[in-house]
C-alpha cells in the first residue's frame, strides 16, 4: 500500500522526506528523547500544537455549537469498579508472549505476523521475485537480530498456508495463536528463543488513588464512561427531553505492548467523543436528517468486504438509510457531519471512505458500526468510529450501582393494567427483618408477575412463602401472611420508562492530524526538494509570514507598524529577517504551511503598499495594508478564497520564484 | 475570612446558595457519583466546560499568539528517571500519619490543624465567645466522630501555645510534626486512636509503561519537565536566539492525601505553563518592558508579610523593578500580563493581589517567586505562580543525560586564552583502552586547568600519570606519555556557552475558573433568591437566550429563521420555550450567565423587529434582526459594550421584571 500512495499532486509519496520535514520543522518528536525516548509517546512542537488547537476549535464549532451538544469534561483517573462494570477490566486486552530467557514481551499477533511475513519475504527473494521494503519492528533494527537472513524457499503449500494465516490472523483467539506459534515454530525474532504461550494482558494503565491502597484505579481507555455516568445531569440539563447529545474532548490511554507507526498507535491520545442518546422506539430518526439526505458518501459495506472487494459505493445517505444499508437516520446524519468536518479542515476527499465493521470486529457492546477511514502512506486508517452502542453501558452501570439511568416519558394516552403487587407491612416486618428489610423489599420488587402469582397461591395455601434473597445470609427468608400480601390490583400507567440507546461518533485526533499532514504535503513540480504543507488558512498553525526584502534598518519602523497591525487583527505571524533570498525564505516557510506572505520592499517605504503572496500558487497581489489585512482576515476565517482576492486586488508580477533560489 | 467575603454588589456571600446554583445548573459535580464519588475529582458540565474553553482561548491569544510563544504539547506519562532527576521523586511529598487500627490515612498537617482548631473552638465556647463555623473535614461529617464535643476551657498559656503552633505549622518538618503530635496527644478525630508517626508519602500517581515491569512511570506533577526536555528543539525553532518562551496547556496530577475545598485542591487539573528562557547575564531584561512600565499593580512584598501586614502596596511595575522589589524586568512584565489576562476574562480587580513568596515557602529550585492570588470565599488563593527557576532544571537534566542543554552565542569580539590541553593519541590508546576509550576521554575533558597543570608536571617527572575515571573498574587508569600529552596552548574563543535561566508563570486553571465564578456571582437587590452569573460576553458559556413571548405555533417560522441566523453568526444559543412567564425564564437563565436575550413577540411577527435584553441591567432595546445580531456579535468579541449598544439602538420600555414573576 505504502508505495502506491500518492501526494495530492499525484507524485509518489516519499515518507522519509516527509518525516524528515516533520522533524526538521519540529512538528513532533518522541517524548523524553534525552532519556532515550519512550515508545508510543510523542511531543507536539509549535506547528502541530497550533494545528491541533485550530482543528479542535473547528470540531467544537462543527459539533458542540452547531449541534447544540452538551460539552462535558470528565476525569481521566477512573476507579476500578467503573471499568469493571463497563467490561474493560475483563476485555480490554491483547495477547502477549514472553521470551523466558530475555524477559522481552512480544505482542502475539505482531510476533506471528513479523515472523511469517519475513519467511514469505525470504521465500520471494529465493524465488528471485521483487521485494518491497516491509516495515520492520524498530526493536529489530536496534538490537542485533540473531535470526538467519539467508533467503529460504518455501514449499508452495506452506506459502499458501502462510498467506491464509496472515489473512485470518485478526480472527484468532489466544489459544489459536498459541497453536500457530507451536505448529510453525515461531520464535522471538530478537533472540531466536522459543516463547511462552500467549497470555492476555490488560491494556489499561493502572494506578491508585490516595495512599491507603484501597482505591485502585485506571487511566480511562475512552472518554465515554464518564459521559454515561453523567447521564442524570445531562437529562436534567435537557429538561428530560431526548434526543440529546453530550460531547467530550479529552485524553485517553492505552498501554500498548509494542507501539508502532508513529501517531497512529500511541499510548496517550486526544479523543473527541459524542454520545447521542435516543429513544430506541423512535426508529432512531434524526430531526435534521432531511437537510442532509442528498449528500453523497463513499460507503464500503460489509457485503462488499465479504466478497473481497474494497471499492466503496458512492451513494446518497438518504438512499443508504432507506435501503437499510446504514441502519438509521441518526447514524446516517453523523456520517455526513463527519465527512463535512473532514472537508472543513482540509482533508483530501479522495482519501476518505466509510467502512462498515464486519460482525466479528465490532466492540462487544456495538449494534452497528461504520468507521471513517483516511488513506495515508500506512494504508486505510480508522480515524473516526461511529458505533451504535445500544443500551449496553447505561444498563450495566444502573445494575451495578442501583442508580436510576432511564428516561421517564409522560404517555399521551395513559392506560390501565392489572398487576400482581407484593405489599410488605413495614410496621410488622421491621422488628423481624431489621437490617435486612430493604433487601427483602428489593427482592419483592424484582419478582416477575408469574412469580408473584405463584407465591400468592402458596401463601393462600400454606400461610407463608419462602422468598429467595441472594444478599441475605442463607439466601432466602420465610415470610408469613401477616408480613406480606400478594394482591392483583389495577394500576394506571401514565409514564413509560426506557433506557436510551447511544450512537457514538468517536474521533482519534492524533490519527486525523497525521493523515491531514500527509494529505496537504506535496513537492513543487521540477524541484522535489521544495516541500509544501498546504494547510487551509483556517487551520494553518501560523497565518502570515512577514519578509523584508533584505536586511536594511530603514524597514524597521514599517515592520513594527505591520507587526502591531497583525497583532490587532489577532493574526499569528512569523518574521523572517535572515540574510538569504526572499525565494529561499518563502521556500523554507512553505514547509511550515504558512498560507500568506507579506513582503516589505522599497516601494512600501514610499507608501506604495505591500505585496501579498499565496503559498500554493506563489502568485502575488499588491495593495494597501488595510486591503491586505482585510483579505487575510477573511481568508483565515474561511470567508474568502485566494481566487476571490486575486480577482479583486491588482496582481503583482514579481520575478518567478525559482527552486528557492534568488528571486 | 469566609464570612467577610462579599459579592460584587457588596452583599454577604452565601456559599451554600452559590454551591446549590453550581449543582442545579450542572456547572460541576464530583466524578463517578453513581459509584459513590471519588474525592478530589470533578466533572465539568456544559456551562463550566464551555467557560473553560472560552477562557483558555483567551489565554492562548493573550500569551501564545500575542507574545509569539512556542506552543508545546508534551506527554503526561513520564518515565521515573525524568522525575528522579528533577527532584520530584525525592521531594514532591506530604507527611501522613496512619491510624494503625482502622488503616485510615491522615495528612499530618491537616490532622494537627483540625485537632488544635477544634480545641481552640471548644475553648472559645467554654469562654462564651462567639464561634464562627470552622470548615470540617467532610470525613468527619460522614463517619461518626468519637471525639467528645463538650466545651473545654484551656489555660491561657496553652491557648497561646496553640495559636503559635497554628501560625508556624507550615514551617514544620515531618519530625517536628511527630513531636507536636506526641506532645499535645493529637489523635485521629475519626476514631480517637493514637496515630503512627508522620511518614513522607510521594504525591505522584505511579504506573508503568508496557508490560515488562521495566519502565516505571508517573503521571507528571507539572507540565514544565516536558518543556525543559524539548529545549534543543525549541532553540532550533528559534534559530538559536534568546529570549524565547514555550507554553503548554495540559493536565497534571497530584495524588492528594485528603483533598478539600472543591476545585481548589484536586487530583487531576489543567495547567497553563510558560517557560521563558533568558540569558542570565542579560539582567533578565524584557524587550517590551517599556510598554508596561506605567501599569500599577497591588504588590504584597516579603517585608510587609514578615511584619505581619497583609495590605498590598499599589505601585507601578517600573518603580517596583527599579527598586529591586520585583527582581527583574521579565518577572515584572509577566506580572503585568497576568493581571491584564485576569482583567480580560472578567475577574474582579479588587480581589486580586500579587504576593511575594517568603524564603521558606519557595520551591527547591526557585530564585524568586510572586503569586497572583485571587480572593474568594475560601480566602486569598494562589492561582498563578510566577517563579524564577534559575538554571536548575536544564542543568540537572544535562548532567543526568549528557545531552547538551546550553546556548552557544557567537562573541562579537573573539579573544585568545592560553590553556592546558590534554591530548589523547587515539591510535595508540585504542588498543590499550578498548571499550574504556570514551570514558577516559571524558575524564580528561573534565579536568580543571589546575589539575592538567599538575598532571603535566607529574608526566614530565615520572613519564606516567594516574587518572581518576570513576566509571571504570578500579576507578582509575594509568596513562603514560606515549598515550597522553599535556601542553599549554593558545585558543581563540569565538563562542560563549551558557545555561539559560527560566522565568515560569504557571496558571492553575481550575482555581481561576472557580474564583471567576465566585467573582461574577451576585443576587438582585430585594430578591436574594434571584442569582445572576455576570460572565463577560466574551467568556460566557452561552451567548444568547431566545425566548418566544409565549407558546404559540405562529412563532415557529420566525424562531427557526432566528436560529438559522444565530448559527450562521456562530453564536451559541439556548431556546427557552417552557410555559412559564418571560421574567421567570430570564431569571433562571441569568443563573447560567447568558448575557443577552432576544424576545420574539407579536410585533416581531408584524416585522417590527425583536427586543434585545441585557442580563446585568435587565434593560432592553428594540431593533431589526440585522442590527441585533451585529450588536451581539460585537459585544461577544469585546468590540462594543451594552452602554454603546443601548446608546445607539432605540430603548424598549417593557414592564419591569419583578422578582422573576409575571412581566
Amino acid at each position: 500500500m505504502a508505495s502506491e500512495y500518492k501526494t495530492r499532486t499525484g507524485d509518489d509519496f516519499d515518507r522519509d522526506q516527509f518525516e524528515s520535514l516533520l522533524r526538521r520543522k519540529v512538528f513532533m518528536w518522541p517524548s523524553f528523547e534525552p532519556y532515550g525516548a519512550t515508545k508510543g509517546l510523542f511531543d507536539y512542537g509549535p506547528p502541530l500544537e497550533n494545528l491541533e488547537a485550530e482543528v479542535m476549535n473547528i470540531w467544537r464549532d462543527h459539533f458542540i455549537r452547531h449541534e447544540r451538544m452538551m460539552a462535558l469534561k470528565c476525569s481521566m483517573l477512573t476507579p476500578y469498579r467503573v471499568l469493571e462494570t463497563s467490561g474493560h477490566v475483563a476485555k480490554f486486552a491483547d495477547y502477549m508472549c514472553k521470551d523466558p530467557l530475555t524477559g522481552d514481551i512480544l505482542r502475539a499477533d505482531h510476533l506471528i505476523k513479523d515472523v511469517i511475513e519475513s519467511r514469505l519475504k525470504s521465500d520471494r527473494e529465493a524465488r528471485g521475485e521483487k521485494v518491497s521494503a516491509v516495515e520492520e519492528d524498530p526493536k529489530l533494527k536496534k538490537k542485533k537480530s540473531k535470526v538467519t537472513k539467508t533467503a529460504v524457499k518455501l514449499d508452495d503449500a506452506v506459502r499458501k498456508e502462510y498467506e491464509h494465516l496472515l489473512a485470518t490472523l485478526d480472527d484468532c483467539t489466544g489459544d489459536d495463536m498459541g497453536a500457530l506459534i507451536k505448529k510453525h515454530d515461531i520464535r522471538s525474532p530478537i533472540s531466536g528463543n522459543e516463547v511462552e504461550p500467549p497470555v492476555s494482558v490488560n491494556l489499561m494503565f493502572q494506578t491508585q488513588i490516595g495512599a491507603t491502597g484501597k482505591e485502585p484505579a485506571f487511566l480511562r481507555p475512552e472518554t465515554a464512561q464518564g459521559q454515561f455516568l453523567s447521564f442524570q445531569k445531562l437529562l436534567e440539563y435537557s429538561d428530560g427531553q431526548l434526543p440529546m447529545a453530550s460531547a467530550s474532548i479529552g485524553y485517553s490511554f492505552r498501554n500498548e505492548l509494542s507501539p508502532r507507526n508513529g501517531l497512529l498507535r500511541v499510548r496517550e491520545f486526544l479523543m473527541a467523543e459524542v454520545e447521542h442518546f435516543v429513544d430506541p422506539e423512535s426508529g432512531k430518526r434524526h430531526p435534521k436528517f432531511a437537510s442532509v439526505r442528498h449528500v453523497k458518501l463513499p460507503l464500503l459495506d460489509r457485503k462488499t468486504q465479504t466478497e473481497g472487494g474494497s471499492t466503496p459505493t458512492v451513494t446518497t445517505i438518504g438512499e443508504a438509510v432507506d435501503s437499510k444499508l446504514v441502519d438509521n437516520e441518526t447514524l446516517g446524519y453523523f456520517l455526513v457531519r463527519i465527512m463535512t468536518f473532514m472537508q472543513r479542515i482540509g482533508m483530501d476527499m479522495n482519501k476518505l471512505r466509510f467502512r462498515q465493521h464486519m460482525a466479528n470486529e465490532m466492540a462487544h457492546y456495538a449494534a452497528d458500526c461504520w468507521d471513517c477511514e483516511l488513506l495515508n502512506s500506512h494504508g486505510w486508517i480508522e480515524c473516526v468510529g461511529c458505533a451504535d452502542r445500544s443500551a449496553y453501558d447505561l444498563m450495566v452501570h444502573e445494575k451495578a450501582t442501583g442508580t436510576f439511568m432511564k428516561v421517564r416519558e409522560d404517555l399521551k394516552e395513559p392506560y390501565e393494567v392489572e398487576e400482581w403487587q407484593a405489599n410488605l407491612d413495614k410496621k410488622k416486618s421491621g422488628p423481624k427483618l431489621r437490617k435486612d428489610q430493604s433487601k427483602v423489599e428489593a427482592a419483592l420488587n424484582e419478582l416477575t408477575q408469574e412469580m408473584k402469582e405463584k407465591l400468592s397461591i402458596t401463601m393462600a395455601d400454606k400461610g407463608k412463602v419462602e422468598l429467595p434473597v441472594s444478599e441475605m445470609e442463607g439466601g432466602k427468608v420465610e415470610l408469613d401472611k401477616d408480613i406480606v400480601t400478594f394482591v392483583k390490583e389495577k394500576r394506571k400507567v401514565t409514564q413509560r420508562e426506557y433506557t436510551p440507546n447511544v450512537i457514538e461518533p468517536s474521533f482519534g485526533v492524533g490519527r486525523i492530524l497525521y493523515s491531514l499532514m500527509e494529505h496537504v504535503y506535496w513537492t513543487r513540480k521540477g524541484d522535489e526538494a521544495r516541500s509544501v504543507m498546504s494547510f487551509k488558512p483556517t487551520v494553518a498553525p501560523i497565518k502570515v509570514l512577514v519578509v523584508p526584502l533584505q536586511k536594511d534598518t530603514r524597514f524597521a519602523n514599517l515592520l513594527s507598524e505591520l507587526e502591531g497591525r497583525l497583532d490587532d487583527a489577532q493574526l499569528s505571524f512569523k518574521v523572517d529577517q535572515s540574510g538569504v533570498s526572499i525565494g529561499r525564505r518563502y521556500a523554507r516557510n512553505d514547509e511550515l504551511g504558512i498560507p500568506f506572505g507579506i513582503t516589505v520592499d522599497y516601494e512600501s517605504l514610499e507608501g506604495k503598499g505591500f505585496t501579498l503572496r499565496d503559498r500554493d500558487s506563489t502568485k502575488q497581489v499588491r495593495a494597501s495594508l488595510d486591503e491586505i489585512l482585510e483579505a487575510v482576515e477573511k481568508m483565515c476565517k474561511g470567508k474568502e478564497t485566494w481566487e476571490g482576492v486575486s480577482g479583486r486586488l491588482p496582481v503583482f508580477e514579481g520575478k518567478v520564484e525559482e527552486e528557492g533560489k534568488e528571486e
